[in-house]
């Protein structure tokens, strides 16, 4: 058995033990379903009229560590539809289950341990007392929770348990939720005053603040330089096609309800849901030969995709996704060097990010049945060995995932893990033989014959939106100093130092450092705390010692510089700046 | 008699002369109607089955002037319907205009000239044979129009004259089409491959090519420039909006039709049109004190508005317009100030593009009728003075535009002449107290009283896509070294200096300047003439000669720079695009 299929298992058993914990307290509660999860199981229980609190979880959780021993092994047997109904007669619940398994012409099984029986198709620990590791589960929080997700239906108590194999998974999985929620990007952003989510423009689509701008401009910068003397042209698209576009491409049937449509006049249009036939188009206009190949495209651009307002949230889930996108036409034979180029970038990057520890790559190629795929075998053979040979040749640390290519083409799926150990997957390469063939790109080769090019897409950050929320996270809101929205604040003592602090002040702002002078009437603490509050790297502090000695005193995140020159300490941080400093 | 009135006469009494000298030549043709229009007149004929050729014209014209002397006034008299219709029996389209005058109740009139009766309302020089100025006028073009616009109805030859007061002014203005047409941006984007229109994306939705995104990044960046050290802040919002933003806005009524409506499920959406009730979101987010005031946003963003497509053109007529956008909050006491940091800005930025001569201002305020206007006496008289002591303040050259104000608030708008004469309204500086009070912006001030902003709406350059248009005609295509997508060709004679134009290119190159190496198979002609099509800056041309003393020889637009270094040469270019020489 898999790792994985035990530990689903483990969970799936832990909701029966909740289970009968939840008896024990509430014999008249009517138990529903108990399924495992991602990171546990959950149950859904009719408490009737009583209120479950976090105090009766610890209850529930007590009585489980006391009954587990006692769980050696599960027995089951098949019943009788009569006898099922006669063994939960007043469970509207587990009668309408009955009766549904009965219709569909299944076997109905009941399954007990430790004295405890629930009617259940199986999955479960062969020894729970001996599988399941003590400390390795805990019951975490109640919701409510319709009778089948349908909200017609009487609302349930959801008791939500978190289960791995060890404590110290838990422990490690507890730890990263609560660092999540310090870090959460929608706390952070409102308080540094990165960005707005206006009920009048409506949700999922965040207005930057100033200061989430200058993060947003900063990372789309880097991001320019790192591709600008690699041969990237930059090239600018409307947000809005005619249906056409999407007819040649092919989009208008993928994407459906995920596009928005637009009506000018009588006139019909899309918003669009990406870039690439937009970038098809640019292509097209113009006659190249195999001398001007490859032909790369870079356009940070945002899209528009139409997800239901459930799912928003923050800057991670939008409908307005600005891909910092790029397209590459080239030659079968360039795909190696151009692969290579790319991973280049992005290991750059997420260098400087200081995400490229622990990071994975998935190498996704054609599965058995090649009929789901575009292309033929001679030109996915060249492709998949292409993109496994760069693998190899960049050292990424990658895994085939069989089956998992694009209809299109062949990829690599860039994971990269954040400060709290979250894997996010970020950057993607695919290789596209679908759209060159729709849209009849051609270029001259030197036989003077028409030749159609590979695309290359690729996403160095995926989405702008995601990605600063991924940072913020990442950060916990404590950017490096070029990413900082304000780099550093002078903070004067009081009145007497005021003129020199303006001087300080000029000479570092004439330098362009993001700096703020807080003379305001707060007290020093006060002014100290809002800055450290706003995560800014560094506070300057001017008192009488510093305004005699012309010097200043810097409180960085983890270091004072006492007595410093305003020159020197400019010089010092130029450099972090430059060096796009990890601090 | 106003001289616009006395030519507009003239250009009337032309379509008579016209008229007189097409029935000489084709006394069957039927006469329709004949305005004056801004450059001229025209008069529509029917010519029955007869095709009307540039040839005619010039007949025409000939008859016009040998007629001319004998026009020395007009005579008029009221005539009666039958007497009209007998006057114009068989011509269907005077029968009809004499019913419809008829109907109406109005009076009948005939003019008469140089033995020439038309039906018409008058408005002719006193004159003609004194007042027409030899030379001062000029049968144009055919075009075909229809009968009163409709297309339902018989298609009409159109005759097109140009007349000015004088033969000057005439032959300037030929000269200003001429070389219009040469410099048309549309025919220029081609040959320098700057933006594509595309069959299936749309008209009025050009796609920025890399040679046309170099030209739109520098401006913005040049404009970004220019803002940045002046207290502005970069923002970002949204293509799309909930329409409550519009409702709370007044723009779902103001723009009506000229609105993309956008629908994702059933959630419908506008595309923005303008980009202020963004910004006053992003204000509204923050809690301001006086202290903060005034606050400035700055934004180049693209809005959407709905134009029809018979009015779409080139860069200059679209439906995606990208405005170098920016907005203030400041108190009524700051106006003055913060118009004079936008003068400045908006006087470096045109000094920059050579368009600085000649330019004036109109400044908007209101007029009689002060119902029309929103917002107190008070507040208006302060921002009219201060507006107008801006303007004196800045020497601008203006002139009072009386109750041409928005009904917001009073404003300024810059006209900018371009290398041929053409004036351009661009620029505009607006001062609105109708948005901040609608979405209800506050600031608290130094009596912890709550106070509300005044909104000054400024775009320098105005729209991007047509300052671009009107760029690539005001030079050419032959822009200043820092605008040129390519600034230096490198050609060598032939295959033995080759490597040596790589040095050469490569040391450029490094130093981020624009440059092609032309190493291909074409003439070392067409190589040199190909960059100057491109109309490159710098050409180096690269032989034996060059190669053994290790130097280059340039041929710039205007110049031959002869042995001279590599170093020297990127020198004297660095500092052309560091300064944004006009050259």
């Amino acid at each position: 058995m898999e790792n994985k299929e035990q530990l689903e298992h483990i969970r799936h058993t832990l909701a029966h033990l909740t289970a009968q914990a939840a008896l024990e307290y509430y014999p008249n509660a009517k138990l529903t379903l108990g399924p495992s999860i991602d990171n546990g199981f959950y149950y859904d229980i009719d408490f009737g009229n009583e209120k479950i609190s976090d105090e009766e979880l610890v209850k529930f959780q007590s009585s489980m560590v006391k009954n587990l021993p006692s769980w050696t092994g599960f027995t089951h047997k098949e019943i009788s539809k009569e006898e099922a109904l006669s063994l939960f007669a007043g469970n509207v619940y587990k009668e309408e289950l009955v009766n549904e398994i009965a219709t569909r012409g299944e076997k109905i099984t009941v399954y007990t341990c430790g004295g405890f029986t629930d009617l259940c198709r199986g999955g479960h620990s062969e020894n729970p007392s001996k599988e399941i590791k003590p400390g390795s589960f805990k019951l975490d929080r109640v919701a409510g929770a319709y009778w089948r997700g349908d909200e017609k239906n009487k609302m349930l108590t959801r008791v939500y348990g978190l289960a791995f194999d060890t404590k110290e998974e838990l422990d490690a999985y507890i730890f990263q939720q609560e660092e999540a929620k310090k870090r959460d990007h929608r706390k952070i952003g409102k308080e540094q005053k990165l960005f707005t989510i206006s009920d009048l423009v409506g949700a999922g689509l965040p207005l930057l603040q100033p200061n989430g701008m200058i993060l947003r401009k900063e990372i789309e910068d880097y991001l320019w330089d790192l591709h600008k003397n690699k041969g990237y042209s930059r090239v600018w698209t409307p947000h809005i096609t005619k249906q056409s576009l999407y007819e040649t491409s092919g989009h208008a049937a993928k994407f459906g309800n995920e596009l928005f449509r637009v009506k000018g006049g009588d006139e019909e249009f899309f918003m669009k849901p990406m870039n690439c036939p937009h970038h098809m188009q640019i292509f097209a206009d113009n006659q190249f030969s195999y001398r001007d190949m490859p032909v790369r495209y870079f356009e940070p651009a945002t899209v528009y995709r139409y997800e239901k307002a459930g799912q928003l949230s923050g800057l991670t889930r939008v409908r307005a996704i600005t891909q910092d996108d790029g397209h590459l036409f080239c030659r079968v034979s360039q795909i190696g060097e151009e692969v290579s180029t790319i991973v280049s970038i992005i290991k750059s990057f997420y260098t400087t990010m200081g995400m490229l520890n622990g990071y994975w790559v998935r190498l996704s190629v054609r599965g058995d049945d090649k009929s789901k795929y575009l292309g033929s075998d001679e030109v996915w053979e060249k492709a998949e060995t292409a993109l496994e040979k760069a693998a190899k040749e960049n050292e990424l640390n990658y895994k085939i995932g069989r089956d998992e290519a694009a209809f299109y083409g062949p990829k690599l799926d860039f994971m990269f893990k954040d400060a709290i150990g979250r894997e996010w997957q970020l950057a993607t390469i695919q290789c596209d033989f679908n759209l060159p063939e729709r849209f009849e790109l051609e270029f001259v080769n030197e036989k003077g014959e028409k030749e159609r090019p590979v695309v290359i897409h690729r996403a160095i950050s995926g989405s702008l939106e995601r990605f600063m929320g991924v940072m913020i996270e990442h950060f916990a809101g404590a950017f490096p100093l070029w990413l900082s929205p304000i780099q550093v604040v002078v903070v004067p003592i009081g009145e007497s130092q005021k003129e020199y602090a303006e001087e300080v002040y000029n000479k570092l702002k004439t330098s362009d450092v993001r700096i703020k002078l807080d003379d305001s009437n707060e007290s020093l603490g006060k002014r100290i705390r809002n800055a450290k509050i706003q995560k800014v790297p560094y506070v300057i502090v001017i008192g009488d010692k510093e305004k005699e000695a012309g010097v200043i005193t810097v409180e960085a995140r983890t270091e004072k510089l006492e007595g410093i020159t305003t020159e020197a300490f400019l010089e010092k941080i130029q450099k972090e700046i430059k060096e796009k400093t990890l601090n």
